[in-house]
């Protein structure tokens, strides 16, 4: 299933694309249609327990809402005009918005590939390195990236992302998986002179809109393996980077793993797998994101995550 | 006022600590109580608007929602067995939880007392240093620190912790005190050998259960000026750690102007400052927190914070 947070009208709601007829089925309202059919009065409450409209809320349901949302999308394409909210909109009648639009954490590992790793002059790392991005990073696949004049060094990093589906403490790499709920991509977007100007990366790593996630969280059923995806990384049609995520020091297992040894993980909880070489400070002569650049970033069985840089004007409302 | 976050039967709820009489007041019951004495049929609802139970949703209503929690203390003094639920109790009928237990943001500010970071060998910084720990971390000032057997060098950093109070994007030094809701204690509880082995902080920093909160949240209005406040940091009794907060490198109102040329703040995001010199990593010899030590740290004009380390064993459930 490929889950996207969608809006319209003022609502954001959680939703699945259906890519072969590329229409959005809203889970919670189908689900809702659904038990009003089985003489359920309470539909709307049961609802929003088993297949709530808030992603982070539906992840808290694990495999038990995901099992129910297909149910609901089967029932909502048989019914489409049986209820009172519409069930199913066509692609573009929505904006779709980052999947994930307010996790618990954001966990971004550094250093992940080896080439990159290189490229940067350092060593490949015993233990995975990890950082923070806040939430208030987070924009859609349809946003354009904000470019605050704070900085003339924007650059882009490609990035794997995994989301956990379930409460993750001292979990073992042989059960990680069953503790991610699914996969997307995210561009995470770096103000690399303010990262650098400390020993501490996280200043140019959380600027207001700088984590473009999307287009879709595929879950963990439909991608049963994080190994071997290619993910390839253009500017402007221009490849930028380009690795496999076999190339990964620290699989999306050994990731669970470690982590889950620190703290306790939740469901909805993002964590970024780190970018590859290819990132414009390390290229020769370097080369910055300006106003009007479009990313975008392809990983194979995930898609396509694209979004235009927009310098934003001093004084301008942030 | 002195916010706190107090639990009973299972409730967590938004209180002040009246240190006179030692009572905790109810800041939500209180406004229904006298919302319901005005007549006001919808007094539930509004009170959930405007005074609602849970600390960060009252920190957003701002100024508004403290003048009216204090405008409610005193019709609950005047008025305590008017309505349905309890308004007042003694301190020890309750335990006292983190008096922001939810913050979306829990930024931690590096090498800002200059006697530390000459203590660390390293140089006063041009820009603030900034880490992150996830909310994961937040204990109680009644709670046990957990030491978990993953490392054996626990260390402690006391932290004179402001906390937003309206949402601050490019907010200037001069006004940025307008957008401080209050002042607390955390102790930046650090696994050592952790945080330093690899270049990010972060994995040391963000271990389960390592920021102890509180004991209250002084608002704004009562500490209207955070510079000059002598901290005291003791283990067992024994000082480790003494400094004033006019020792800081970067100020609260610097701190507050240059996070929100990065970031939006929100209310309820929680910062912490810094610590100052005499933690255990650069003592000589070094010298770590064990089971049972109990470490205290005192903020003029705030209180103290106090809490035991208590070794987890291994294969305990955390």
């Amino acid at each position: 299933m490929k889950l996207i947070t969608y809006s319209q009208n003022g609502f954001s709601r959680a939703g699945a694309l259906l890519t072969e007829s590329n229409q959005v089925v809203d889970l919670n309202y189908a689900y809702q249609a659904q038990l009003q059919a089985q003489g359920k009065y309470r539909y709307e409450q049961i609802a929003e327990a088993f297949v709530p409209a808030e992603m982070t809320a539906f992840l808290q349901g694990g495999k038990e809402s995901i099992e129910l949302a297909k149910e609901a999308i089967a029932y909502a394409l048989e019914n489409e005009g049986s209820f009172k909210h519409k069930l199913i909109y066509a692609y573009d009648e929505v904006k779709v918005e980052a999947p994930v639009p307010a996790p618990g954490k954001m966990i971004c590992v550094g250093h992940n590939y080896r080439e990159h790793i290189l490229e940067m002059g350092r060593e490949i790392p015993e233990h995975p390195v990890i950082f923070a991005k806040y939430a208030n990073t987070i924009i859609g696949p349809q946003d354009d990236i904000p470019f605050f004049p704070i900085s003339e060094q924007l650059d882009y990093e490609a990035e794997f992302t995994f989301v956990i589906g379930k409460q993750a403490r001292n979990v073992s790499e042989e059960e990680a998986l069953d503790y991610v709920a699914g996969y997307t991509i995210v561009n995470d977007v770096t103000y690399r002179d303010i990262q650098r100007r400390t020993l501490q990366w996280l200043q140019g790593k959380t600027v207001e809109g700088s984590a473009p996630m999307g287009p879709w969280l595929v879950t963990s059923d439909e991608l049963t393996d994080p190994s071997g995806l290619e993910m390839v990384l253009t500017v402007n049609g221009e490849e930028r980077q380009r690795t496999n995520t076999a190339n990964q020091v620290f699989t999306t297992q050994k990731l669970v793993s470690f982590l889950s040894t620190l703290m306790t993980l939740e469901p909805g909880d993002v964590i970024l797998t780190g970018t590859p070489g290819g990132v414009g400070v390390a290229r020769n002569p370097q080369v910055w994101l300006k106003d009007g650049d479009v990313v975008r970033i392809e990983i194979d069985k995930i898609g396509a995550l694209e979004n235009k840089v927009a310098a934003v004007k001093v004084g301008a409302s942030v």
